[in-house]
């Protein structure tokens, strides 16, 4: 059986993704795939995500150079999510946001509220030439 | 503004979940949750997810004995995933997983296939008195 005939798509034929930090283990982003994008992901040893907003593919900093680059391919035991151990490539520390910081995780619940807590690395108007993402 | 009301639920009136190991920062799980779920989750203290399954409120634990002591909640840049920073309760070292591993995220691409590679710390026969999770 091919391993991609193994995922359990959802309705929409996507797979949430966890992209993880490989050495820190830093929860860096939440995306979707696809499965040409799990396959690409396989293949080229970069991350390449499906956009659901653009409905294509994305290949991970494809505008930033913020590219991932892939260790691990990791699925559930539903196998209906994956986890990829990545690096994260183009800034030290790495970049994996859109606003300019280390993580997307970066609000905290505190008394009521949602605060922001990590600090932006680089100003995301100099991350991007065109739109973010 | 409400916190519970800037987290873009889905159409299903959903987000998704990471659930993540305090210290080791290991990533246990993957569920979902519905208002009253991220709702109780503060407010407990403890994991709360929602059974898409069984389309109910799914407190982690309530069969197994494995709670999940909640230490932080965060959110993402779009305000549409949420993770959860967590002490595996019940075992040592934590069982997150049905199967009685520790992690959900045990099974690996490697060369055109999925391998498992955790082990099973206990028998899930011994872990659940009646159906799994």
């Amino acid at each position: 059986m091919n391993w991609l005939d193994e995922v359990k798509w959802d309705a929409n034929g996507l797979v949430p993704v966890i992209a993880q930090e490989q050495g820190s283990n830093d929860v860096l982003m939440f995306a979707w795939m696809d499965r040409e994008a799990l396959a690409r992901t396989a293949e080229l040893g970069r991350a390449v995500y499906f956009s659901r907003s653009r409905q294509k593919l994305w290949f991970k900093g494809e505008e930033s150079g913020h590219v991932q680059t892939v260790h691990e391919i990791r699925i559930d035991c539903d196998n209906d999510v994956v986890l990829l151990k990545v690096t994260q490539q183009g800034h030290e520390p790495g970049i994996a946001c859109h606003t300019g910081r280390h993580s997307c995780f970066f609000s905290k619940y505190q008394n009521g509220q949602w605060v922001a807590t990590e600090p932006v690395l680089k100003d995301p108007a100099s991350i991007y030439t065109s739109s973010p993402r």
